[in-house]
């Protein structure tokens, strides 16, 4: 018999209780052990909740119980969690965790400290697709060319909204908050914040590249309105928030950002809700996984995999995927300036002759050309809209040059730029 | 260090050879191991390969070698690879195959035999996605619910190419013939059989059922035409040659066919030579898994995917998923006459009065009624076609108004019926 505790019984901390009792006789089947959750740490014992296992506030209870074989780290934040899952490996208890917070910040020094007690973490990143073990064990063979993820719900389904129907960012998050897809304070999902921890969680798994998110590229979907949607649509992409991890030479590109996708690309029809990750391995190609990204029971089927590997004795990889660094320090982070992509813009200008000319010299001297271009009427009194898409170009050429726009008089707004990746 | 012989040097053969050369950077930072192919058997030696190892064409040089640690499984076919496989495992040697027909037959034989030395048969599935770790492990807290799997890509191919041009099957399967996509003999992939082998496979992991082919329904795509496909478009679906696992109650169904499904469905986007899986769990609710199923280098990619994982000590889930049945016989196959679900019929009628009341009357006795109905021309003199959808309703009862309404004398040709998935 394996004996689960649980830390934090929130809302995917009593689906992992209800699933191990409903679920017993595959989970028993297939692991060939009785597991059995026996003590949830909750913050308010006051709070009624829907589980019927023994609740405690005090976290050091659950360490200290030596029958506890397994801690389920559902508590969330990055400090408090770093005590507890380290106090529960040094005990030599294994630990499944859904924080990618914590694993944002301290997956190497946990690695470190759990040396060969297990750590599950599937969880932590597209909720219940089984990406971690899809990019360590499923695709370990091959070198890792690039990782394009969908991995937050909140920013696909405001997206996904606004491409579909002729709604304004604002609209729709307000929406999304009152049907309980977004959070009251939205900033952790729709600017970037999130998905950036998830990306470095599988950046170590497939580059053993150990990035925290202050060294990435991180941006969010707050500024898109209709004008980039009409664009999308006009030239056949679709507008996602994009987590990227692309190999070039012995760098490494990791980044966060609303992106352009063609249309037809599989990671593209990824819609609403959902979460999806397209891998593209050197000898396999590409390869897609696609799922819910979130929910107490999706969630919850990760943790519990997680828990019935550790039942099987089946964890036995190396838990960021590698055993030794692939030579020493070969693969770098790239520095974002040297990023080479597609970019496209939004300008509102004066709505006079001789702007155009100006404006195109301005990118010349960035050598930056420009590859599609609509101009509108713009629903300001003698301004226009331009709309238009550049050539591959690089980070700090279309960054200088669109600070020097701005600086423009016959430039109105601060333009809004958008990679496009295709 | 560990060592490979590799039975069978065709295309994925040296694929794997070339891979482990390739990339034997990676390999070794992840396994902790030097993995090498030392030997190679092939049938005809004469043949010139494009691989630089010692090549034998004496298989038990091979199985009697004692520092070969992996002996990997190529040559396809079930009654020899059956032999080599046994005597590998009877001799301690780890497996991986990529042999659909040989586990198809024989997987529970090979797990008994096995006991605790690892198999590994991720490539023979779905090629390059790592499905049967997602589904033995991933996924292995759920209940499934149900699988849809697009695990032929001779019949995507074609598919996917009649949705979109004009063309008849006949055409398509010839030019996929030229383009080295389909076999000379192409019965076992148009006729469904290698989607059911897979299939079977599928089946093991998440039912822990022992089904053979000769089991289960299997039907091949041959007499698909345009005339499906018409109707197809016309009300929002896609043809696609599905394989089904789906649980209902205490029975399992299996089949495989062409099915007509929603556009909509993220399964349905999957086109050309790709594969793609679709599993729905009690918890998880449906996650999906794309990616190339066939191919030198994909299939190389999940063969040593396997070989990294028994090099990691990683190879610890049961081998079919389950280390005890869920519930001594709870879980069967279900009577293929018992199988539920709505279907499109075309037939070939003559263009008189009263034809059509007849058609309804003898449906309407065997409980069928229509949803949806489209007449055209037909392009014999005097003909109709008749294409149409019905509810829910029996196999069984459909397949008997099918015979009765091939024996009217105003029916033309034997009924063409697709099954619906929706």
């Amino acid at each position: 018999m394996i004996k689960v505790g649980i830390v934090g019984v929130g809302t995917v901390g009593s689906s992992v209780v209800r699933l191990l009792e409903n679920n017993i006789d595959v989970i028993k089947a297939r692991s060939g052990k009785e597991i059995v959750p026996v003590l949830g740490i909750v913050k308010n014992l006051d709070r009624k909740r829907d589980v019927d296992i023994e609740l405690s506030d005090d976290v050091q209870k659950l360490l200290n119980r030596d029958d506890i074989d397994i801690v389920v780290e559902l508590m969330g934040g990055v400090d408090e969690a770093f005590e507890v899952v380290k106090q529960a490996l040094q005990k030599g208890k294994a630990v499944v965790t859904a924080n990618k917070a914590l694993l944002a910040y301290h997956r190497y020094e946990l690695e470190g400290i759990a040396n060969s007690i297990p750590i599950g973490y599937e969880a932590s990143v597209a909720g219940g697709i089984p990406i971690i073990k899809a990019l360590r064990e499923g695709l370990s063979a091959n070198h890792i060319e690039s990782i394009k993820g969908i991995m937050n719900g909140t920013c696909n389904y405001i997206l996904t909204k606004m491409m579909n129907e002729k709604v304004e960012f604002e609209d729709v998050l307000k929406e999304a908050q009152e049907l309980g897809y977004a959070e009251a304070d939205p900033t952790f999902d729709v600017g970037g914040f999130d998905a950036a921890h998830k990306l470095l969680i599988l950046a170590s798994i497939a580059y053993g590249i150990d990035a925290k998110p202050e060294d990435i590229l991180i941006e969010g979907i707050e500024s898109i309105n209709s004008e980039d949607i009409f664009f999308a649509k006009e030239f056949g992409y679709n507008i996602k928030l994009l987590t990227i991890a692309k190999k070039i030479g012995d760098e490494v590109e990791l980044r966060v950002h609303p992106a352009l996708l063609p249309k037809s690309e599989m990671i593209a029809k990824v819609d609403g809700v959902m979460n999806g990750v397209s891998v593209v391995g050197d000898f396999v190609g590409e390869t897609m996984y696609y799922g819910p990204g979130a929910g107490g029971d999706a969630t919850a089927s990760a943790v519990v995999a997680d828990i019935i590997d550790i039942a099987r004795d089946g964890h036995n990889s190396p838990m960021l995927g590698f055993k030794s660094s692939i030579k020493k320090g070969e693969l770098k982070l790239k520095n974002q300036d040297e990023i080479e992509t597609k970019y496209y813009v939004r300008m509102e200008v004066e709505d006079k002759v001789g702007v155009l000319s100006q404006i195109a010299k301005i990118l010349g001297e960035y050598n930056i050309s420009i590859e599609s271009f609509l101009q509108k009427q713009s629903q300001q009194k003698d301004s226009a809209t331009l709309l238009f898409s550049t050539h591959r170009c690089l980070e700090k050429e279309i960054q200088s040059a669109l600070k020097e726009l701005e600086n423009c008089e016959f430039v109105n707004h601060k333009p809004v730029m958008i990679r496009i990746e295709d």
